[in-house]
């Protein structure tokens, strides 16, 4: 039996060829491999046009290693930061600030609505003790995009550093360190990126990064350290997941291929709209606004009617080679689909078709959810 | 061309059915992959005999992941441990104890000497208030065993608690909670079990696991918020390494074929014996005792001879399709070959045969290193 087609946020579904890169054994102190490491780093880098400016460190584990990894790392002990939060993935990182007893202000909006913009000018103004500030870019938890070149010209403007979890929307989505000035940024091999998971980044300003020695809580995830240990013999501090980074290094040229971000955008721009157009003529109700939805994922209501039952519709859809993605809005009864990964307009639209055909299995009449 | 083959502590050489294992992708949420992590977990635990007594978290990263995040969440932030070091991976535990900010003892050993059991007895005897006891089972810095056995005696009859990092012995060197004790152990996919890096896993005490809510210092390495979610729902909090896991899924089968601990143990240790014979044959010296070596990696020191030159030896056999490691020890000059991954006797004759050519082109006579 095939795979199943992946319409989820990560894992995602990748290319034959991407999983086709995992089939050697790389020795992770040899030369091959050290090229490999320097090969990726550069590439991602480059791909927020900040190979002068900043420098690209390998962390392994999943965006929220790296992410954890990042904020240990560039937000010094004693520093205030003001999260702005929208979402289960700003939830998260307002958990680590608990866990490094480190101290942050959070800026909460609905995970419908976006990262208030204004609000973050007034609160800067206000309060010159606020060094940092935090923002997901496209927040998961429903598909969201905040404003980034708006919150990163209102921090720039104030002269502090600004901090992006860029986890879905790298590769993908615009973001350019010419136009978004972040003093950090981290992201994952596998989402927009197209890689098996197992390995992030964190893109940090290499003047920035000189300051940040001794900052990290945590050996494994202190980026200071691995920055000087690449520095030193461009191999990892520790055993590193040899295989996922030969299949992100694949999928960086598959990328490239693509026409890089452009190239990406458009294939999941194309993607989402003929996912939200069809589970419209569906009956479904898109959870997000249309100018607040980024390509990435997108999130529905689950219909109120008793012959609707999401369970059902997951298992009748994995059947037929679909998997879709539990909600996660706190309140609010949804479920998500996945515009990103290797899937074109075709798998959407035999998405769409298996969900028709789903929906009249559990008794709708045409395969549409309401009337 | 082919591979190289790995005489290396890891990555190593893997089987060719545990890369093509990574040749899927998984939906991380679903009913397939939650039922994948729950049978390693359960094939891990079993390894040790500690199906009623233990539970088995996985954890995403190297090796060095696994034992921060088993040394945070074990050892609650006031007690006070005593770390047996004889090598690199004791003076790591070390330097996780300085991030941590918790308390450590030290009893160094020369990194040639085993951990000295009569002097852990005195000091448990001496210090009522060292709750735990954290030593490296193998250290790999020269492949030295630890008497884990005795360790263990001591400290159970100490009423303390042991804390084992495992990563080079777990599943080829015999250890069995029934007669080795421990509270916590760590290790990972890559070494003996054969699978692809990027995982590794605690085992845990259950009873001691309650125990330790509010422990870790990380949100990413909280192997008891780790815990509380499996038990949950089966899944990982944070996007999994998928591929990996599944290529330890698959190694674990084959583990088991090859007759589990006792058959890996008998493969690694004629490795083993054939690579030290031959070794001394070309006029090597091991740097370890016979009596200590375990049949995991061995170390040999550098010939002192003006024609020897690392180098070029490393160069050379890469060449030839074998890659060797550098040496660890800080007070000798010394080089490492690895007996384990998906290697056996034909590979190390093989290997000793390309040594003896390398010699013979580096100007030895008779491609000995020695008259």
């Amino acid at each position: 039996m095939a795979d199943p087609k992946l319409f989820t946020p990560g894992p995602l579904t990748t290319s034959p060829s991407v999983k086709a890169a995992m089939l050697h054994d790389w020795g992770s102190r040899d030369g091959a491999f050290i090229d490999m490491t320097a090969r990726v780093t550069d590439q991602l880098v480059a791909l927020v046009d900040a190979r002068a400016s900043h420098e690209c460190i390998l962390v392994q584990g999943s965006g929220t290693f790296a992410v954890e990894a990042m904020l240990s790392t560039a937000i010094a002990p004693g520093a205030k930061t003001l999260v702005l939060a929208n979402g289960a993935y700003g939830e998260r990182i307002i958990e680590m600030f608990d866990y490094l007893g480190r101290e942050a202000i959070v800026h909460r909006e609905c995970e419908t609505t976006a990262a208030d913009v204004a609000r973050l000018d007034a609160a800067l103004k206000a309060d010159r003790d606020i060094q940092f500030v935090c923002v997901v870019h496209c927040e998961t938890t429903t598909g969201i995009l905040n404003p980034l070149a708006d919150i990163a010209g209102v921090v720039s403007a104030a002269g502090r550093h600004l901090i992006v979890d860029a986890m879905s929307s790298f590769g993908a989505l615009p973001l350019s360190v010419d136009n978004v000035p972040f003093t950090a940024l981290a992201a994952s091999s596998n989402k927009c990126l197209q890689g098996a998971p197992g390995v992030g980044f964190s893109i940090i300003d290499k003047a920035h990064l000189k300051t940040c020695q001794g900052n990290s809580h945590s050996l494994s995830l202190d980026l200071f350290a691995q920055s000087k240990g690449f520095h030193a013999n461009g191999q990892w501090r520790f055993t590193p997941p040899t295989h996922v980074l030969a299949s992100l290094d694949q999928a960086l040229t598959e990328h490239a291929n693509e026409g890089g971000v452009p190239g990406r955008y458009r294939r999941y721009t194309e993607n989402c709209r003929t996912l939200l157009e069809g589970m419209s003529g569906l009956g479904f109700q898109s959870a997000l606004d249309a100018h607040a939805q980024a390509p990435i994922i997108t999130t529905f209501l689950t219909p109120e009617d008793h012959r609707f039952d999401f369970d059902r519709f997951y298992r009748a859809l994995a059947t037929r080679g679909d998997l879709i993605y539990p909600g996660k809005l706190t309140n609010a009864d949804t479920f998500r689909i996945g515009c990103i990964g290797d899937l074109d307009k075709r798998d959407i639209t035999q998405l769409l078709a298996h969900i028709g055909d789903v929906l009249a299995e559990m008794g709708f009449e045409n395969g549409r959810v309401s009337a």
